[in-house]
């Protein structure tokens, strides 16, 4: 291996074993336990940890410290994890293995894993209002309507409604870019902004992370329809090649494979080009923006 | 009729207006219609507005408006909602019928109230942080810590786990009261300190308002409790004798009818002396108080 100026490796390592440590403590095994024991068996359960770990380095990147955002890429970690709770339910997708384990509802009980994910959801605003410490109250109100917008009808509720209702039909590219913006993207994006919000960044430098949030958010989908076709559930760590028997649009299916690698090649490039005023200190977006790409699962 | 100091059902009638006009507006159908269909299906498909309208009060009573209050009011009220409709679901309560209509998922399906509770419940955050004006952030941050901890694990959620663990078993008078405390009481609590709160009320009155809150929240569901032994389907809008067959844990069936009636009573009693300091300014909240325990449905 030639030297590389940013060890992704380490960095993530590094950040997957604090943003863990948090979790961990921000929902200890209490009563009722057999609810916490639900929402700690999926929110602690692995996870590439991606949405925090670009929450901390946008919060870093625009000044702020790790802490002043720990608790907010806890929150978006726990909207993350209730929507796969809820999307995996036998009336969604019907999914019995995520991460390479049961899924929630298959390790407990359907009621479980719906009240698991509820709480987590609620939690979630919980934690940003209780927790953030040492940023002022406008900024924290600005994140939790962010946030609420994401997870809303407006963000990634709205994305599954129009994903579920699309199966099996032909459905148009706009269609296959609304599900995606909606569905991950506009998590993705909460996960970029609110960090740099949080720290106090100028609007400029919020509408260019917008922007960098907004190409990555469409380059992570459209790989992860590449993987979903030529992985396998080992690698996956989830039901592979669903989507094909579930008739689902994807940008494979829409557009060639070789033809969706190459538009999220460009994405990334893009999404790199947003943060040239930034020197030294995006090179953890830089290395996190080039992994979606090349990632396996 | 005699004349009496405070015209209640005409108070009730005024305020259900205006918060079914503020719902409207705030949920209104937009794309993808068949999620906000859903919403708009169990939100705007009656109930008393109990929460909200207290919500609105004690704003009132602490010297604030009720324009400061609705955004909070309603989202308050869409919490409340998405507790209906996922309690209502076969994997929980196994409902058909709701306020005299199909439940959310024989109306549509599981997997549209799944998603319709979810996008609920992280609206009404987004709401509060989006459109509460003229409040301290500070203040709004503070409520929106309260109404995530009455919607997770600390509040509703947890009750609505410990209430299914117990279904069939013999359970003790505190398992229940903490049932109670938390799977209504917890949302009751923050609807009544959450107008005080936006208001700029002193902690002295929050910890009036908080004791006045447990106190009804307590007499509410004992109320619950024994209208679902003596009221028809017709009067309740929804199945009555349910706890009966589920052989779930009530006051009547711990403490009898007619003591449980009376400890509703002398609750009721406690709650309207802790509004003693606020005279006149009180009288909605006295009236509200006693309107809980002769309430039919």
């Amino acid at each position: 291996m030639t030297q590389t100026v940013f060890d992704l490796q380490g960095y993530l390592r590094e950040r997957q074993a604090r943003v863990e440590a948090a979790l961990d403590l921000f929902v200890p095994l209490q009563y009722p336990e057999p609810l916490y024991e639900a929402m700690r068996y999926s929110l602690l359960g692995g996870g590439k940890r991606l949405r925090p770990i670009l929450c901390l380095a946008t919060c870093e990147m625009s000044g702020g410290s790790v802490e002043l955002a720990m608790p907010t890429a806890c929150a978006i970690e726990m909207v993350h994890t209730m929507s796969l709770i809820h999307d995996d339910l036998p009336a969604m997708d019907n999914d019995e293995y995520r991460r390479g384990r049961l899924t929630n509802h298959k390790q407990f009980s359907e009621a479980r894993a719906i009240l698991a994910g509820d709480a987590l959801l609620a939690y979630a605003f919980q934690l940003i209002a209780e927790r953030t410490i040492g940023v002022a109250a406008e900024r924290v109100v600005d994140v939790m309507g962010r946030l609420g917008r994401a997870a809303s009808a407006t963000g990634l509720v709205g994305g599954q409604v129009v994903d579920l209702d699309s199966e099996g039909q032909k459905i148009s590219l706009p269609t296959l870019e609304y599900i995606h913006a909606h569905k991950t993207g506009a998590l993705l994006e909460v996960s970029v902004v609110s960090g740099a919000v949080l720290a106090g960044a100028t609007p400029e430098t919020v509408q260019r992370l917008t922007r960098y949030s907004r190409c990555i958010g469409l380059a992570f989908q459209i790989v992860d329809d590449i993987l979903d076709i030529t992985a396998t559930r080992e690698e996956l760590g989830k039901t592979a090649g669903k989507d094909v028997r579930a008739q689902k649009a994807t940008y494979p299916s829409l557009l060639g494979r070789e033809q969706s690698q190459q538009k999220a090649e460009l994405l990334i490039t893009e999404a790199i080009e947003e943060l040239s005023l930034f020197g030294k200190r995006a090179l953890p977006l830089i290395a996190l923006a080039q992994f979606i790409t090349c990632r396996r699962n």
